[in-house]
This record gives structure tokens, sequence and C-alpha cells, in this order.
């Protein structure tokens, strides 16, 4: 017979301490009492009538950010790299060509996926922040006439703002889905799916849009569900299989089974949208985000600091990198200001190890 | 030029509405007000060190709830399901062969996401609510030799708690792993991780847990490790990865980098175990449930209603199924109680579809 061997442990007794920082590294922001109060109500089933009304606003309300038509609008349970392998999962299937544009750390994530469930990977490489031309990517398009090309927006490794116009077009010429990851920038960097021909734009729930980390907004125009709804393998993940998740979000008009929506999350992204986006609206968005970003550059210019990207057209600004002198360390100087200032900044990630990022912005 | 065309929906300017619902269904619970409000704490990085304290408490909670010592003991983002795919990706290889017992949902699905992966599956399947005998396992672990087995210990969709005593050591005998979903039976039925000899175990956040849905607790055993750290191949999930995952809950001592927690979750999740399962324990909770779903079962036969699990042993204390009497539509009867007395209980899943499912239990 079996019995309670391992006892409670005394951390139990303990009361939650959760202390507070000021969030300035690329993220998870801090998130406005409003919007975490929004996901501190009580919770209502995954298959209420309420909740799916919610879903349905929370989606609008993606649309918009988004500033596309597509039905298929969702937000997932997970962080951005959720998104991410459900966006190649779902589009791609073993042994077809996918194209990744790898200037930081995002896109080598994105390669590893692809070769994980079997695809034929083929990279394009430039130091982080480096920016693709329209020429060189049409290039490889046409060379290794890949299912689907990724790309970067906010590349937040490096501070990257990537530039859009015209690569949707290309794909279509070359027949090829283009994939945007904008979890850095969506919110605070122009994007427009509809407009710009993303066939497929992903972004998470804890950047720009200050709502808690756990969910993430992803969105397929009419030519990846044509992809992805004519497959002849299943994706890999039964998870992540946009079959049962667009069902999930009534995209067919019955609501599915069985999926476990992050609903305390849910609440706070459709709060987030309600509170924030809307009443200033999303140019008024990126408008703040470029002045406060403006004032953190020239501070730290001032400062005789140098800014990791050089163009101010291409920075991020939502998140800023700074190339750190020679002569200092930089984790200690990170420690210093966490310890003396309660600020968070991070180092670089991957590839841009050894920099500095740095957000300007805190919404209240 | 780009610019905004499609207008902010004008359901942003609604005030969000979340209806008290009683929520009697299997799942998610009713979540007390001490437990969102952890959640409602403001945001911390994933990266700090408080955030580290706060997943060794959480660890610590789930060693104790699952009565083991698995250094390799962590809280997923997701739901059940996630900890579902997260279990099968890491310690199958394309090719292996795996055997799941299917008597309801919930095999059906290990089956299914197995044979995504490419793995050699071979079903053992009872009507919904059927017992494996021991030596019916033995058999087909003999036949098979599968890498792993699945049983579901709290079947949701029949309401059976299936016995576990004894099928580890037949796993170990025949070098197999034996893999245990818990998710609708963990912290309401007993189950002892180290003494049963489970290998992998997983459960939800949101069943008798009491917390928000969105995080899953996980553990895997030395065996389990043994297997899924010496693969020949990746795992098909990067997300997934127990490589990195175990990084990130500071298994080998150096923090990982780049997975983003569900922060809100896990500080639900953690004063979930700081409030309910230690003062009282686990036995009391344990008794707690089988207390008040003895009462639950007593009215609903002293109404004349039939159950669908015969044997009181093997009924789930967490979720009860009543076989629906002829000439009554469960699916009004279901809209009824919801529109006169704000009680949410369910129809069956799957192959169950059209039994009621009911909880007896309501912690505030």
């Amino acid at each position: 017979m079996s019995s309670v061997t391992i006892p409670p442990p005394e951390c139990m007794l303990r009361p939650l301490e959760v202390p507070f920082r000021y969030l300035f590294g690329p993220g998870p922001s801090n998130v406005p009492p409003r919007v975490l109060a929004a996901g501190g109500r009580g919770i209502i089933g995954h298959m209420h009538p309420e909740m799916y009304e919610i879903m349905n606003d929370i989606k609008k309300g993606i649309q918009y950010a988004f500033q596309t038509q597509n039905n298929m609008t969702i937000a997932m349970s997970g962080s951005g790299h959720a998104a991410m392998e459900c966006a190649v999962f779902n589009t791609v299937e073993p042994g077809e060509s996918v194209l990744v544009a790898v200037n930081g750390i995002w896109g080598e994530r994105v390669a590893e996926i692809a070769e994980r469930m079997g695809a034929n990977v083929h990279i394009m490489v430039k130091a982080p922040g480096g920016v693709f031309s329209n020429e060189e990517i049409e290039k490889a398009l046409a060379k290794h006439k890949p299912v689907l090309f990724f790309l970067t927006h906010g590349e937040s490794s490096a501070g990257l703002a990537h530039p859009v116009d015209g690569i949707g077009d290309l794909c279509r010429k070359h027949n090829t889905l283009f994939l945007v990851d904008a979890v850095a920038s969506l919110g605070a960097s122009p994007i427009f799916m509809d407009q710009q021909n993303i066939d497929i734009l992903y972004t998470g729930s804890q950047k720009a849009l200050n709502a808690p980390p756990g969910t993430a907004p992803i969105s397929f125009n009419e030519r990846a569900c044509q992809k992805m709804f004519n497959r002849k393998t299943k994706p890999v993940s039964y998870l992540f299989d946009m079959a049962h998740l667009s069902n999930y979000w009534g995209n067919d008009g019955q609501p599915a089974r069985l999926s476990f929506g992050p609903i305390s999350g849910l609440l706070c992204l459709s709060h987030q949208y309600l509170v924030f986006v809307f009443p200033q609206g999303l140019e008024e968005s990126w408008r703040h985000h470029r002045e406060v970003a403006g004032y953190l550059w020239k501070g730290l210019e001032d400062m005789g600091l140098k800014l990791f990207i050089q163009n101010k057209d291409l920075r991020l600004p939502s998140v800023t990198t700074i190339a750190i002198p020679e002569g200092y360390n930089w984790r200690e100087m990170l420690q210093y200001i966490m310890k003396h200032h309660n600020m968070e900044m991070t180092g670089g990630l991957g590839p841009s190890t050894g920099m500095v990022s740095v957000r300007g912005m805190l919404k209240f």
C-alpha cells in the first residue's frame, strides 16, 4: 500500500513575494494594473457563450492591430515561439523547401524548427542587424523555390526593424508564402498585413502589447489557408494543428471542443486592446513609441554611447541596442542597474550577446 | 505608402463582461480569489532571481503533489495537452514502438500524437470507462515491446480512476517507460509517482488544483531522462524540447534563456500550492474530494439516476458521469441548468458523448 512519504516543502509557508521591477528589457513588459485586473477576473468555461464573445472581440482587436481582414485570426496559447512553430508546422510538409532570412536569433530558430519537422531548409545569412535587399530575396526565392519565406520584422536581438515593403509581392510571384515575425515590433512599429501582402503574421502578448506572457496573436490569409488546409500529411503537432485551433475560434461556425484556452491570459489580451490600442489608435501608438525612442537614442548618444543600428529609420522603436564600449563588462553594468535602480535591461541574444537591449517606454 | 484602413472595432468600447458561473464541468474549475489575485500581481522578468525562486518553490510543490523526488519536475506553459505532447515528443523517436491503452478520449489523443511524430503505435481498446487488467497489459507489453506505455489515471470522459498499482513494475520488466495522465485526477485521487514506479506523470493546473488554465506540471524520473537525453534524433518540437525546458527550470544549474514562461500563470500555481494543498495536506484533499463525491453519488442515485461507473472504487472523485435516462435530451438539460442556476455541467467527450459529467466540489 502506498502512502504519503514526501512531506510538504517549507517554502509553502512563505507568502508570495513579487518585487516591482521596471522592465526595460525586450520583454516581458510591465503590465498596467487594469490589464492585470482583467486577468484576475473569475474563470469562466472555455466553451461558454460569453467566452466566445470575448474571443470574438479579441479576434477583431487583432485584425485591427495587424491591419487585416483575415478571418483566420486567433490568439494561441503560448509564447510567440508557439506561434512560430504553429506557422511552420501548418504551412510546410516534410521535404518541402523553406527559405529563412537569418540576421539574428529568430531566423536561426525558425531554421531549426523547419529542419526538425523535415523541411528542406535554405538560409540567407547576414550579420546581426543586417538588412536583406529585395533583390537578394528575389534571387534566393528563384533559386530555392520555397513554399515559405521567413523574415523577422522586429529583430529584437539586434534592435532592427526590417523593411517589409515589396517582399510580399515577390513571394506571390514565386508562389511562396511570406511569414513575418512581429513579436518585438507589433504595436510599436507600423506593419500592414493586408497591404503588405504578408501571408502569415504573428506576435506575442508580452511586448509592446503590454499583456502578460502566455498568448500569441497569429493570422493566416486565404493563400496560407489554401496551403495549410490542402496538405497531404497531418501537421506533426496535434496541439498546434490549425484545423483544430481554427474551429476553437469558431471559424467553422461550430465551436470545437477540448481545447483549454488560457482564459485569464485571453481576458488580459481582451482588456489590453480595449484599454490601450483603441483610445489612442495604432498611429498614435506608433508615433508615441517613436517619440520616446527618439529621446532615448538622443540621451544615449549624448552620453557618448554608440547605438548598434546606425540608420535611425531601421531602428526598432521598442528595443534599442547599445554597443558596449571596450573595457566595460556588460554583465556587471546590468547587475548594477538592477540592484541600484530596480531596472531590467538585458544583454543581447545569440549572435548579439555582448550588446545591451533597452526599451524606452513604460505605459501606465 | 501603406496606411491604416481597418478601423478599430466597436467592441473595444464595451467594458469587459465576465459573468460568474459555478464551474461543475470536468474543468476549468472556479479559481479561488486568492489564487486569482496572485496572477494579478505585477509581472517580473522570466530570468530574474526572484522568478527562479518562485519556480523553485513551484517545483517543490509539484514534487509534493506528485509524491516524487525527481529533479526533472517542471510546470510547462500550456494545457495538459501540451504536457502530453511534450512527454511523447521527448521520450519516443520515429519508428519506435508505443503502446496506448484507449478507454476514452485521452488514449485516442495520445495514439494520434504518437502517430503524427512517426512512432509505431499499438493500441489496446476497451469501451469508455473500461479497466485494463495487469495481465492484459503485460501480454501487450511482451507482444509489442514498446518504449512507452500510456495509461490515463483520471479518465474524465468516462469518470474513471484507473488502477495503477503494479503496472510500473511490469513496464520496468519489459524495458518500457510508464507514462500516466493525471490531468483530471491529481489532487483529488491518490497517486504516488515514485512508489508506483511511474516514469512520466503530468497534470493540468485548471482541474483539482484550482488554478487558471495555462500551466501543466510534469515530472520525468531518471529512467525517462536516460531515454530522452540519449536520443539519436532531436524532438520534433523545439518549444517542447526538454533539453531546453529543463535548463529553463535550472536543472543544469545554469538558467537557460529565451523561454517566456507564463509568468502570471506560474504565480497562480505557486499561490495555489501555497494556500491549498499545503495547509490541509494531500491526504485531506483526497479525503475531502471522496467525501463530497460520496454525497453527490448518493444524491444522484436517490433521484433514480444511474452513474456510468458502477464500481464505486473505480469512480473518479473529481468527475462523476451520469448515464442519461432514455427519452431525455442531455443538451436541453444542461442548457436549462446553466440558464436557471448558472451551473456548468458538460456532456461527455468523444466516445462518451451523451453522458453528463459533473463535479461535486467547489473550494473557496
